[in-house]
């Protein structure tokens, strides 16, 4: 990216952007902040695909009445370790970071716990939530569904599931946990778009048309570029990246009982989106937690001194590129290309929300 | 595989054989017919990697003194939801099987429950231990580290991890689970054997060379042939599946307190598999536990419907293949190899055990 493309808004401000926008549609002001927290993790994790980018899409989702502004967010079952939340049709943030605190206060209990939230719309970043976990010393896990089918099984060519993201962290010795976050597609959705905004062609593996075979020029017509899943065709165990798919449906959805994606009626009243969210903590396994830290130190260490095949390029584990660009743009700013500053403010102005990345104020 | 080349034993037949190897090599009964039965069920369902064939290397282990034939198995801690077990050095599948019993009574009180194993060997084929636990009515998860490093983290250049199993489950309505069982690489190591053996080259994105460049012509120098992760190099998502084979490293060994791949001592006297087992009973999210496995039969049956690429080939989901190969082979016998027949009459004359698969006896 062009250094001169991009307008760097420091994070704070881009927070308070997104709270005032999100308060302007109807959100409780503490709900606000706290879904303006998880799409700012994402923003200064260099995940721009989830982060600011999204209000967009939910501007959108609220305009269609798909998701609810101001939700009734709920526990309608708790039995210990256990406990489900329903999110009321709101995004998922809210209910999300419910859902971390709970499995926390659980798993400190009973060495696990977890947590199936139904009725809930688009969550940002699976990482935020595992992340979180992890910073309070247990290994964290979530998965979610997604409102829109995007991957055909192997062999298909249907767009059956969503990109279906898992996320797995686990405490180091450090502040920074290992953090694995994916979609179970090949790709990101993200990588795709950038192909057909350059009229690019994209590697074979990554997606195919609507007749099945492989689609090099990807087109915005999803029923003609489907995403293939982790691993691309079946000689390449594409198989296994749609059975990763699968599990974190039946997950998010058959555990919680929300829409199974598949078969999500396009005109219900919500999307019904669903998220699973687990906690364990090693000080249940290990005679004393520090030894699981340890050794999950000594493991990233290992991994990151394996013998390069290009010298300049050292190994990295999970986690380790999100929390370099973490780094620099809690420094210079988070980067915003100008027509996404452009879409905020036009998104701003149709809430009623003052807009604050004008480039002289920031 | 051509007829002519295999003799086919009944499963019974197979198993007893098993059994009474592993009873001469010192095991005591109950634990020889626990372990022909895990290997057994891979030799069932097609997962011919990971069945009779494997006592080859159980036998090279117990007389390098790596693998106790007789073990003692001990619960090490035990805090309600969780606890752990030392398989003292054993073969994998008497602690597994414990494991999996112990999970599924602990989800039935608890919601869900987890085992970590540690010093432990080979437990056969995760799935076996995850499709137990579906089988009880809950979800099932089961990883294992591997006593032999074999993948390259992406952008390296040496074996770091094993191929490092997960295996989940869900319960349908019928009596087969949705069934995921993957080694995280992007192909499994017997695979490249099988190209080996014939000569053949294979497809870019399996493996890389000791220079980390693509390996077309695997050999049996495994520092010459590094398995790849699932998703090949970094263009088509490797970096994924070398975090999932992280992430179950970390599960496996760092919760287990076994031996991390990676850092295992190779004059150690064991090798320290760790091993991981999770169950979660639907009953605790769900109103009704019928319902969550309902929408499991909703959503397999989903994806089964997806349009085909080629008419012929149907899409299937997780499990389908094992257990069509289940059903053939239940009914026509086991085909194994005749150069596999003369392995296991050797290793049976060496134990001192009956030889029980005589062609003519079969």
């Amino acid at each position: 990216m062009v250094e001169e493309s991009v307008l760097r808004v420091p994070a704070a401000r881009l927070q308070e952007q997104m709270r005032d926008i999100l308060a302007a549609w109807g959100m409780n002001g503490r709900h606000a902040l706290t879904t303006a927290e998880v799409l700012l993790a994402a923003d200064l994790a260099g995940i721009d695909s989830h982060g600011s980018t999204l209000l967009a899409l939910y501007e959108q989702q609220i305009r269609s009445g798909k998701a609810a502004p101001d939700p009734d967010i709920s526990i309608v079952r708790d039995l210990g370790a256990v406990f489900v939340i329903d999110a009321g049709a709101g995004f998922g943030q809210v209910a999300g970071m419910m859902a971390v605190e709970g499995v926390i206060e659980r798993a400190n209990k009973f060495g696990l716990g977890a947590c199936a939230v139904r009725n809930s719309n688009h969550y940002g970043a699976a990482g935020v939530y595992a992340r979180r976990i992890a910073e309070a010393g247990l290994i964290g896990i979530s998965t979610s569904s997604v409102w829109r089918p995007a991957i055909a099984p192997t062999g298909g060519k249907a767009a059956m599931l969503g990109t279906n993201p898992i996320a797995f962290a686990a405490p180091t010795s450090g502040d920074r946990p290992f953090l694995l976050d994916m979609a179970t597609s090949a790709v990101a959705i993200g990588k795709l778009k950038l192909a057909i905004r350059e009229g690019k062609t994209i590697p074979e593996g990554w997606a195919v048309t609507g007749e099945g075979a492989p689609q090099r020029h990807p087109t915005l017509d999803l029923a003609d570029t489907l995403l293939l899943p982790l691993g691309g065709d079946r000689l390449h165990g594409g198989h296994k990246g749609y059975g990763l798919a699968t599990m974190v449906e039946i997950l998010s959805t058959a555990l919680s009982g929300a829409a199974i994606t598949p078969l999500r009626d396009p005109n219900a009243p919500a999307h019904d989106v669903g998220h699973f969210f687990m906690a364990l903590d090693p000080a249940f396994f290990r005679d004393d937690a520090s030894d699981f830290r340890a050794d999950v130190d000594r493991l990233a260490a290992a991994l990151r001194a394996t013998p390069a095949a290009d010298p300049g390029t050292p190994v990295m584990v999970a986690g380790d590129p999100e929390y370099a660009r973490e780094d620099e743009r809690r420094q210079r700013g988070i980067p915003l290309p100008h027509k996404l500053v452009d879409e905020l403010r036009a998104i701003a102005e149709r809430a009623g929300a003052p807009f604050l990345l004008d480039a002289e104020a920031v």
